[in-house]
């Protein structure tokens, strides 16, 4: 799919009008009041020997009499493998790990507070392949495997927050897996964990061999920087899935995913922004970059001819305000790190001003879907 | 606000780069698909000389062995006011019905089956004033109003199903006013009507004090041309307002609306497209276009200084496919007709590949919005 690689990103391609237009059409397409932030140059250094692009950003918001500013740090990481996907495990997760760490070093010297991966950020995304050997071997426990150990020392070096979607597998449940993102807090300690709630099946991703929807319901996991919670990856189709989040009181929400070009790009900028607006909260949309390419030729449920990779994961990282203001994305090619500085006052501001929370009507909602859930339920239809 | 009338649109801006870059930033932003229908030069020139803006895409489904195409034109009319907001009542109206007449005749030159205008398109936009005199005076029977007598001779004229957004007075039911889209069938015959279900409270938009929240539920209109149904303005900032039309099983959604760019410019591209996305059914947004100024100068609720106008509605009326893919938009300054050929069969193709519907898991926000309707609800939060 060599067209989906042939650029950075759009916002180099619109680098190329005037000043002028630049301004008209970002305020059009992006909105107004997102700021640069300025990393320090020790920051940009490491991450240029790491080959991580960093770009940041900051939404403040309104003085406030009554209440300060909360102002937190956040960090979204997207990447490519480090090694070929048919690698040993042992080494895979190891220069997985050894890239993690570099990640989180630089976010720390940019004063990041919660830190997020992509979607099943320690092993390849092989779930299109449908084989369950090796790819089940990367499954491990929320809260002893490797991945959670590994990162539990890092949270707590650096005093940061992080989301860890990995593949889970519960082993006193009869062995299961699940698309999980485990929380750590900056002690060290795991908060909690929550189970991706919506499961695609759709072209490659055949997801649902692997792992069934999940049974956490939509927990929202109270840090020292914020009130967070996870939508992973295809749950952001789901806008009642992000709407629990909020009613359950999130302020950050954050969507780790793993999605490709011809799939779903054009879709990318619209549903995690949607969400923003919609609950009054940040979004921070996160994806996973580069092809990988597997050892088995797959069919994708298409009628096309068998092939060993999924397409272009594109990047495209970005954050967006609870009052639809978005940063430019990251990369469509690279790896790279988006901090945002978020004044978390926003969020009530925000429903304040436009009031969508106290219009919500949930009360005639809860209604329409119980009725709607039933089998014998008989659409609102006017006929002549 | 000067800022906001400088420029036509983005696309114009946007094709001032290469051609090559256009594709690039247009499957990014747009996605790929859709096709520009040719009009018959005659409907150009109509439109020309009306002084509006035509144009026309196409949005194909794929062949299907058992199902024919479903295909529907539908027109979107945005326009200002052809009068100055101080004219009477009488003249007002009589000069829309004759911009309505043309635009209807040119619609139906270009073969639209389905026509909507934009949000209480009958009258100056004037609840920003919260003057009741003489601006209440503009509220009809949804049933037998001049409006709606105007449109019946020229739906069963033109073979047209006609979406009318009112100011509707109830007389029946103690003189109230609602704001309500009035469904014409492509007989003349009124099929229903709609009331809006979410009401603003917010900057100029102080409609809450002529109207109430809807009590219409969510109807579907069951046409000649398609299932249909109408999302007021407002409505579109609602998720859960746009997911109740496409569980009674609407195939398209109009949203005919009335905004500025200051306050939302930045989330028109957003909102109704998500919606077509997560409902898998098209979405209509038809927005008014100008500045209407008012005869007694207004306060906003921001500590400003009084005004006469709201700022300038920006246009940009868009229709958006259920895969997510949608059109440029009209003019953000002039008066205009869209003109989109859908195939209906996309939405149940659209649906069976993404499987959104299919993975929804109702019966867990059933339960999950009555819980959080209840005055003792109990977030789900995880603590330490």
């Amino acid at each position: 799919m060599a067209s989906s690689t042939e650029f950075n990103n759009i916002d180099e391609i619109l680098g190329k009008l005037s000043l002028d237009d630049q301004a008209k059409i970002k305020g059009v397409l992006y909105g107004k009041g997102c700021r640069i932030i300025e990393l320090p140059g020790e920051v940009r250094d490491v991450a240029e020997r790491a080959g991580m692009e960093i770009a940041g950003y900051g939404f403040p918001g309104k003085k406030e009499q009554v209440r300060p500013p909360r102002v937190v740090r956040v960090g979204a990481f997207q990447n490519k493998l480090p090694m070929a996907t048919t690698a040993p495990i042992a080494e895979q997760r190891s220069a997985l790990f050894q890239m993690a760490k570099v990640a989180i070093a630089v976010a720390s010297k940019a004063e990041v507070n919660v830190f997020c991966f992509q979607e099943a950020w320690n092993m390849p995304f092989a779930f299109c392949t449908r084989e369950k050997e090796p790819w089940c071997e990367y499954a491990e426990s929320a809260e002893e495997g490797p991945t959670t150990k590994f990162l539990q020392t890092l949270a707590k070096q650096h005093n940061m927050v992080i989301i860890s979607p990995i593949l889970e597998r519960d082993e006193i449940h009869g062995d299961v897996l699940w698309n999980t993102a485990v929380v750590i807090d900056n002690h060290g300690d795991v908060l909690g964990k929550h189970r991706k709630n919506h499961i695609p099946r759709v072209g490659d991703f055949n997801e649902s061999a692997y792992y069934m929807e999940g049974n956490t319901g939509h927990p929202v996991f109270q840090t020292e920087f914020g009130k967070i919670a996870i939508n992973i990856c295809y749950g952001r189709h789901h806008p009642l899935n992000w709407l629990a989040f909020g009613l359950n009181g999130a302020e950050i929400v954050f969507n780790p995913s793993a999605t490709v070009g011809e799939l779903s790009e054009h879709l990318w900028g619209i549903e995690a922004r949607n969400a923003a607006i919609a609950n009054g909260y940040f979004s921070v949309a996160v994806n996973r970059v580069g092809t990988e390419t597997f050892p088995h030729p797959f069919t994708s449920g298409d009628g096309g001819e068998p092939h060993t990779d999924f397409g272009n994961f594109y990047g495209s990282s970005y954050v967006t305000a609870p009052n639809g203001v978005r940063t430019p994305g990251l990369s469509r090619l690279r790896n790279g790190l988006l901090v945002t500085e978020l004044d978390l006052n926003l969020c009530r501001q925000v429903r304040d001003h436009w009031g969508i929370q106290l219009t919500q009507r949930l009360d005639l909602y809860a209604s329409t879907l119980s009725e709607a859930t039933k089998l014998d339920f008989v659409p609102q239809v006017i006929r002549k």
